[in-house]
């Protein structure tokens, strides 16, 4: 879960998909997305059933509170990224002030998804390891927690990955200066043009008039907020 | 402990403090942080000498990996922090290659030790509430739960603040303008333009040359790397 989670919020890093369309890198997005969500419902189900036929209770702890929220968070994230970034009906200002909030939360997400792995991994060896019991150290206790720690050192260079604003995507007019003069741009062109924000910041530089320059400082700003 | 972290992290996003020099907010943010590792070594000490009375066994858990990980970046965090920004003598192109990585490492420490405590209440829930147990879901346990999903929403509102490029303090050079023409620069200036990436990308703005320009975009781009 956490690394399908983790490649959909890279995939727009990858350097070597840069030449591929906006359209193709959004879908791979979505799709990443809507596996880890899939995933995240089996392994719910899977917990509901568990608990049951053990007669254990659901939803006492923390870790289940907390997941479940996160979970909740999700679906909400998936459902209105689909409705605004994907489908072709949001207007352009709504994309751009959407992907800031868009871009944070989902990475929120994502770390509130890595500190319920800890805390169900915390609760896992308390109630599994009895005998010897965690708190002797036993060789599955050490190596749990090389897993645990293993996975915020994870977190925390995909974080990294993430956040930085020179591993995005650049703008989308570098490959139209690629594609031959007068050619039909693509009806996804004009949109991706704001869904990432920072995209236009680069695109007339030739234009040298003192309000184009003051619109691209505007729009500096803009890329300076969606970057996390 | 939370607390005074995450005032010292949002200390330069108060805009009332937009005022006051940048030397005293430096002084305020490295004193919050110091408060806060005396906290936290006081913290830890105790933790020792309660374990060492029951005849617990020291650092066998994930929660005492991670927390204690996190505690000696944290040190480190503060010993350079200290020796790169606060002391003079650092370099500019030395400090402002570092900004990024501090501010990231600063959040990253943040988010850890919010992990950290729900770690720990997890286990101490599991440990102390026996009769009646934390799966039956007594009131305490339903109020620790909560005070748990407020940490959380409380770390996710301050990296949100932390994290918006508008909620940052604006360039000093605002504050020239309002200091008599002529007046001795403080030897704080020309440090501080540097220590936050994105302070030099308005300084320009009636220079209207092609090279200034591209100079501008490119302080621009460092001022959104080192926007978290």
């Amino acid at each position: 879960l956490v690394s399908v989670l983790s490649s959909a919020i890279i995939v727009y890093r990858l350097p070597w998909t840069w030449k591929c369309s906006k359209l193709l890198m959004k879908f791979i997005h979505a799709g990443l997305n809507t596996i880890a969500m899939i995933l995240a419902i089996v392994s719910m189900v899977a917990v509901f059933e568990f608990h049951n036929a053990r007669n254990i209770p659901n939803m006492y702890s923390l870790h289940s509170w907390i997941g479940l929220t996160a979970v909740v968070f999700y679906s909400l994230q998936l459902f209105l990224g689909f409705a605004v970034f994907l489908l072709p009906f949001a207007p352009v200002p709504l994309r751009a002030a959407l992907m800031p909030i868009h871009v944070y939360s989902g990475l929120t997400i994502f770390a509130t998804v890595i500190a319920t792995a800890l805390m169900g991994i915390t609760e896992k060896l308390i109630f599994s390891l009895k005998n010897p019991a965690y708190s002797t150290s036993p060789p599955e206790a050490t190596f749990v927690n090389c897993l645990g720690l293993l996975l915020v050192i994870f977190g925390v260079l995909i974080l990294w990955m993430a956040s930085r604003s020179h591993w995005k995507r650049p703008p989308e007019d570098n490959a139209k200066v690629l594609r031959p003069i007068g050619g039909t741009p693509e009806g996804t062109e004009a949109e991706s043009t704001m869904t990432d924000g920072s995209n236009a910041d680069k695109s007339d530089l030739r234009i040298n008039s003192e309000a184009a320059r003051k619109q691209n400082l505007k729009l500096d700003e803009a890329g300076q907020r969606s970057t996390m």
